[in-house]
């Protein structure tokens, strides 16, 4: 298998499995000169990792980073920067039921099918723990981004779990930090929590659906016609686990717009250009606006569950399965810092690409 | 501007702008042996053409394909084949009221903040006629499909404009030639026709959900974690023109399912496992099943309408825009056949590169 | 057969058979608004073109480009340029005899073993005609350089045919328009025309070693490890046919070299570190030095000779084989603009890179 | 600095640097189900390994390989390998000296350009150090090899030290293992030896001439035109440190051959065509023909020496310098195993990559 690479100039190539020594990534093309130390990764870790209340798998993993190359005296010198987290709370016993049992709506069959083997424990490759490394190299991509695009800023969280969705009218970004889901309207909050509880209760799961906006994201980014910002968005935040959908500003709802409402008219303002409405998501024929880019997607239910189902083995015979092991009833919420993560990975790829694009030539308005 | 190329072995280069003397592109990686000729690649572009109902643009383009290169005594040699389409109806003076002004919710304003200068004739480079390369390269494909996987078979069709959907259980495949909207249900077409003329005449424009289907897709195909079927599938109609939002199988409504309801459950068929549902529309953990890969795209309504907008200038100057010319009321319904050959090219890729990773290996299941 | 594209950022694709009605490429990756016509790529065609006097192949081509797309009001606007050039004089019924027999020393024989067929009309893709499209990309390379670097000065010219050396004390840049060999040495030039006057009508041909220099490259380009200039220029070099081998400053001779003769001792001048030596071409660790930058190849002799050399064919027969057709006695001559074209797109493609990868960060020094 | 990944299907990502903690590489796109464990890899790090004797740097490294990932039950899973390498004998004091100087002829004064840092404790990312996380992945690359092409083997050896080559009528690979240089020739060996000794006592160092042969090679590998077998072959070995040249076959010397001599004639044996001679080493139009594929390449002499050099510092001051520190005097020696290592990597690239191209089509002779 190939392709654990992501990105153009910026490139992230993640290794490692889920009950493996340990798990990592290579993040590549970090231009010279930027402060970084493990302090400035740890924090969007622990963001994302598990068992820190019961609406998350209650394995525990300190995802403690280290640096291992790429950084000299305190700061980024433009090599390859090795980032590498033990694995330390892994049960691999936990998972000798599904040696050899492909539990339904999970990878463990395709897997199988395509390489004749697997890394049965905890998923292995497919599972979910890959995404810790995507957390750290998008806690480089900040720090990069912080010290070219002072003003940026990129916010997820969860806007629906099952069928329950917030209420645009109560969003509150403040409210996302408050409470498990990160999600960002306390009402609805209160509700997921009941909710969850019952469903995790009676050994079920649900999905969600999150979303990540980028605010301060500079106009021009994006490389047409095949690296749009916005086709790049959507191969990294499918490539995440359980994702089966991803919008951009609309998404979905633009299908039923006509052409009068959906067009985001234009006035100018004191700084240049300043759009009336923003149903195109900050992104027009693959390049940024300037307006807040905003993208979503949607997450699966967690397939390990509880509940029995219809399943066959590698020996071909039918069974039926109970996942047991400690799964995340809604794995959709450690997906927000992972959203996240991505965004911050492409936006700062096509930040940098985007120089070698144009040669530093850029146009002006007015 | 780089990155006009798609595709990891079967790789696809297009070229060319709406008003200039042609577009093309060249197409690499194609395995030698194949049969091919202009023949097999013109009924696909007869379908996409622009001009064959007053629900499309009236601008009257042959769409004639001519092969320059890679093909020998009628069989493809393994080199790249460039494919030629001349451009014969352009009316550049139709787009002289757009040359400095940016029609809201279209690339004008980006292309021109990204490279400060843009050809305007019809969209350039932006404009959907770039697509007739896509499709020219998704003919391609399917020959060669065709020699290697005789059985699959790709399908798309529209399955909602603006709020208006199918009914699902009227969904009749052989429908789809039978209306100017790639329509599965005769119902749905016949309100459509009626709904579309009315927007038409009221110069506005509306948006729409294509669904292609792919079956007969061999088990085992997709490269994790960063080249998936799926996330591969999402850059790829997400760079389609328009397009807002990309779902697999369930898609969106995978949210809003349980764990229980989503798994696809799994018997023992007499040819292998066989699913009793495709919530995951045939791809799981970014690896195909073998049930039918199922893709949908939501297409934005048409930003060039009849009615006036507000928007800028290159100058900065506040103006309402009328855009005029000879656009497609829906565009989505053009974008049918565009979303065949991007799923077409996608799995192509993917087979000849799933012979490089596992090296020709593959698990067998019973 | 995939893989005809070259470069990063500035990233070429070739197509096109030596026979068939046209060839050609796509530059992608051209800044938007450098001048840009056809004006500016025929004196580059008309360096290269065959049939100029009695020491290249006789087939006449007026190797004529057409500019199809990326240019607009004669400025690029930063999308693919495409660059078509008619083939008018092929003769394919002198390939008649080769269609089943492989030409000792021609690519013929691996072609046939990797792709089962082959255009034998000329070598097909195989042939040096695909170098037409090179030549034209550099063309559009030195535009940008031009306007990005004015300095920079790209100059070619042979060093050696078959064993004979030009004498480096008598080399003098001005010579090499003088004759038919871009011979900067007007005495070899003379031993040369004889000596290969003989060997054409001995029908026989032979090698040659081409130097390409690069004065003016700003310091800062290549990217370590698997970028580097030095190895990019290697790949680039080598995929040129016929050539057999690379150098970079003084190449082969440096393992003759200790590292006390080998050091290019520094002094400081007045706009910065100046070199007392050029031992290592004007590239340090993969990185431009502000040196020039200095590569020599190797250029094999001509395959297609009329003397008969034993050899199969494709039904395993034994036979002896003369090659007709009209056949370059010496391709290194041809080779020379190829190999400036190859620099000026291997150093464009640096400098946009280095832009991406420092963020625009710069060391200095004093 | 991006770019520290090479190959298409097999993919390896170096990082690193010489005295930060550990260096290694994730080698992407091996087969599954290939046997592998530390004990397949530790033998070629031990060849490579510094301090074995008196020609070599006295820097004392274990160079143990840990595997974190990709291998599950002892064999390999289709997942991206790391490969971990910790650095344990650094002495970073040594390099106080040129913490702010650069040594001429040395990648110091270049990085310094290009990131306007550098870790210069050990030349940072720019050391020869980095080469023992490609003979870790050259390594993994020749046990996928042995179970994909059983009789295919790669030998490197020393041709040339300083100006003293080896008697080719001597040439006995038995002796390869039999001295410290990796010389085939048993009187040449006990001649470097005594002139390595003079040269290291003289504070000076000396260049190398290697050359790698793979035999049993199948014919058909290469990627026309620019991923050709030769011009990648061209660029991996110009990546090793200090590699000024790179031939095929008989590379700058084809130059001299007339096309009468060089023609490698082809007669049929009883498994296929047999080449009487091999002038093109192994590779006709950039694909295998099946000989002996050959490789040269020249290594400058190392620039760290104990001999004073002029140079500058940061500061533009102008300074003698002496390099201190434990340095090999000729780099050479430990680039024998580099070399093979590179071989092995992209011979099997190619390998993996030719399934995809070809789609599993080969053509047969008689």
């Amino acid at each position: 298998m190939s392709f654990n690479t992501f990105g153009h100039i910026f490139r992230v190539t993640t290794w490692g499995e889920s009950h493996g020594p340990a798990l990592g990534c290579t993040v590549d093309g970090v231009p010279p000169g930027v402060a970084l130390s493990e302090a400035d990764i740890q924090p969007w870790m622990d963001k994302r990792k598990p068992g820190q209340n019961k609406f998350t798998t209650q394995r525990k993993e300190a995802d403690e980073v280290r640096i291992l190359s790429g950084v000299f005296d305190g700061v980024t010198t433009g090599t390859p920067i090795q980032l590498m987290i033990e694995n330390t709370d892994q049960r691999s016993k936990d998972y000798g039921d599904i040696a050899q049992a492909f539990r339904p709506g999970h990878a463990d069959i395709t897997y199988h099918q395509k390489y004749g083997l697997r890394d049965y424990r905890g998923g292995g490759r497919s599972s979910a723990r890959e995404t810790a490394a995507r957390v750290a190299a998008g806690a480089v991509a900040r720090a990069v981004l912080a010290r070219m695009v002072p003003g940026l800023r990129i916010t997820g969280y969860m806007v629906q779990m099952g069928g329950r969705g917030i209420d645009r009218g109560r969003l509150e970004l403040a409210e996302v930090e408050r409470n498990p889901f990160w999600c960002p309207d306390p009402v609805a909050a209160a509700d997921w929590a009941a909710y969850l509880d019952e469903l995790r209760l009676s050994h079920n799961s649900v999905g969600a659906v999150i979303e990540v906006v980028a605010e301060g994201v500079p106009p021009g980014l994006g490389a047409p016609l095949y690296g749009k910002l916005d086709s790049d968005l959507a191969s990294a935040m499918m490539s995440i686990n359980a994702v089966k959908a991803v919008e951009i500003g609309d998404g979905m709802a633009a299908a039923s717009l006509t052409g009068v409402d959906n067009a985001d008219e234009i006035r100018m303002g004191p700084d240049g250009p300043e759009f009336l409405s923003n149903h195109a998501g900050g992104i027009l024929g693959g390049i940024s606006t300037g307006q807040p880019v905003i993208c979503r997607f949607a997450v699966k239910p967690t397939s390990s569950i509880l509940t029995p189902r219809r399943t066959i083995n590698a020996s071909g015979e039918e069974i039926d399965l109970i996942t047991k092991g400690r799964h995340d009833p809604c794995v959709g919420i450690r997906a927000v810092p992972v959203g996240e993560a991505m965004m911050a990975c492409v936006i700062l790829d096509h930040l940098l690409l985007d120089r070698g694009q144009t040669g530093g030539m850029r146009g002006r308005i007015g």
